[in-house]
């Protein structure tokens, strides 16, 4: 569990204010978020899909990626994620992927829906068969296609993650 | 609609190609991808998440991000995307955010999941309520907590994206 001597509502402001932050300054929507380990933030992030032009670059994705760089790994053991808004599903998968030990949340899905940024069709575009999808998604297997897989079983040297 | 004088398997061995590239060489799993429009590659990446300690660096995050460096933009309008492996939740969620007209998946995730990649339990848990997850995701208001959307929906030189 992460430990901290500060109440969660100290951590989750730094958060909002890199949201504010991010969005005065143009590099993207309203969104903030921070990781913190052991008392420190270890990892922020604010929405810079404008700047960047980078349509991955959620507050979560960029804080999560810069608290792996600071601990030199790809797992968040012992550390608590801070966000202003509830994850998209691409931010709840990265988080799922990189295992912090808790979420806190500020603003919900609807609130967020309600300032123009509504995921709930991803939600449900999720939940639709691969060929029901808005964007079509085609299944295409050829010779090769398992053989990546194949080898990764009998890789000797692999590491399991 | 993307075009291309090739066929889809062409683009396909691409993606595998990629896959065994940086599996054999140590870079992360058995996963590649990339993103074409008008007949050329404009992206492409393969699992880097062990060589890099990020654990967003899925084959098709990085083609994304790759492909959107090369058309400075990002939506991916008029392009398709070519994956080795049905997409996880976070990816496909940065697929509906980047919008390429379709995708084409080699394997399924059932075949996936035989090789020790089971993006199951990820699907499972968005459909759960925030606080009945594996990881708790903890609801905090804090009283400054919508002021980055109410600023947003404000601002006059704000870009909808």
């Amino acid at each position: 569990m992460c430990t901290t001597n500060k109440p969660p509502e100290y951590w989750m402001k730094e958060a909002i204010a890199l949201a504010s932050y991010g969005m005065h300054r143009g590099y993207g929507g309203p969104f903030g978020c921070i990781v913190v380990k052991n008392n420190q933030i270890i990892g922020k992030g604010f929405n810079s899909v404008l700047a960047t032009n980078d349509p991955t670059a959620h507050a979560e994705i960029v804080a999560i990626r810069d608290a792996c760089k600071s601990l030199g790994s790809f797992q968040l053991t012992g550390c608590d994620l801070y966000t202003s808004c509830e994850p998209c599903p691409m931010c709840l998968g990265a988080i799922y992927w990189a295992r912090p030990d808790r979420v806190f949340y500020a603003c919900t899905k609807e609130q967020a829906a309600e300032a123009g940024f509504d995921d709930a069709f991803i939600y449900k575009e999720l939940d639709r068969a691969p060929n029901e999808r808005k964007i079509p998604f085609i299944p295409l297997q050829i010779p090769t296609s398992d053989k990546p897989f194949q080898d990764w079983k009998e890789k000797e040297d692999r590491t399991n993650y």
